[in-house]
């Protein structure tokens, strides 16, 4: 049967009502296909993006920068809480078998960025922020999506 | 409801038999209890744990030292490649509303004395090292249980 | 007479001969102002700015992602083998009174990224990529300095 | 002319006076041989060690848990506010090419033992707590001195 798919879905605690939804969707969508969510067990995106897994009946984990539970959403299956301040955003991204992003903030931006460091895994850009390059040219080949599902499908873990 | 309770559970990862054995049932009873597990991620002791929280059907979180999952046991629900290295140990007690020890090894007893410093959580330890301070005595209130059973029990979570 | 001041300066491990010279000249004026040089310790920008600090008589420390020194540069005066990848970046840019940033790359993104999510000192940039926001603007107060002695103005450690 | 050698002293932030004299004297000789000395950062043995490699005219650093500078003590010439937490130990004795523990704490035992963990330098102790396996024997081979001359001796870097 094999593992389950983990999928690292990152955004700003901050967010629009539009993005909170295309986050839950995104959750939503991801339990639905039995995928474990990984974020970073804030609010905003993050929150939206458990509350649609938890919906779906799908397990979320939450790596908190602090060192206790304090600011963890209320949706989440499991909480880590890493004391590692932002450095922690380099664990969200590890650990997804592909990282969707939606909206954004610095913080999202350097989860975006670390994950295309890591080179690994599809990342996915649904709304949000854009990055130039010196010649004023995407620097790499983040995918962006219109829509949750479109996320979800690009991310190319259930073809 | 409320959430789920957490227990990180830490040993080497080359242990004995009777080790491996307290490990899985040490897993066991958490996941009888509907604990999630915390490790390492590795073999031994980590490896008998997380076989025993599986075969109870309880969800088995594994924080490994590695980037990727290549050394992560088969008995994991999430794995989180932290990439890390030993930094990680930290990760793993700070996970858990308990911490149980089982048997000993350098890297076990860096999580032992992180868990103390932390000092949040009761510390159970079942067989393994023991220290003692600069006049032979122990010098902090770990717990020490005689069999998996007493060592869930002196947790506390279930009282 | 009080503490150094340091500053944190990223960039990318393969960069142009014209950021290797930018990063050099900042190393060199942070050195002649007393300055600690805090960066990623590898090659390219990281180097250049060794090499400068190090060619002023400044103190130069490397924060690496490996447990050991094999990717050090040669201008290093302290070496910190962290160990833990590239959650180190967050490291650097914690480090620095003021971060400059030269040329760009997603790691050197990320570390743009964290400073600005950090919010505490200034952050400046000399050439490099560009971020905007969804409306298609600079989301934040990023500095863009033209030269390397503009750079180091912008800081503002020294006025 | 090679590189300057570099040494982890560990210690508890509450000492005695006897140990804040040891770390004292063994950051005086550490700087006597032109190592830098890296530390936690913070007071206790830190803080005596620090002072003592300071007077000495020596390089320290001090690898703080904290993101900022509040707790760091007054001798540092480095300050690297990781944000990591406790985490941060693992940084410290990763950072030496030989590690010397003077007293005890759960903090420092964590240390002693990440640094017995990674089994790549010579770890000496200097006082402070014991370990014992669990056949009451000294699991590994840590080195015991009796007074900071020997400490320093035993690191193996200066014969």
């Amino acid at each position: 049967m094999g593992r389950r798919k983990q999928v690292a879905v990152c955004g700003p605690r901050e967010c629009t009502e539009e993005e909170w939804s295309h986050a839950y969707e995104v959750g939503r969508l991801l339990a639905e296909r039995d995928a474990v969510l990984v974020c970073g067990g804030h609010g905003g995106v993050m929150a939206g993006a458990s509350a649609g897994a938890r919906a779906g009946g799908g397990i979320v984990v939450g790596v908190l920068p602090e060192a206790d539970r304090v600011n963890a959403n209320g949706d989440l299956t499991v909480a880590l809480p890493t004391g590692l301040g932002e450095a922690r955003n380099a664990l969200v991204v590890n650990a997804g078998d592909a990282v969707i992003v939606v909206g954004g903030s610095w913080g999202t931006l350097s989860e975006l960025a670390l994950a295309m460091r890591a080179g690994r895994v599809p990342v996915v850009q649904l709304g949000g922020w854009r990055v130039l390059d010196a010649h004023g040219r995407p620097p790499g080949d983040v995918l962006h999506a219109r829509d949750p599902g479109e996320a979800v499908a690009m991310t190319g873990l259930w073809t």
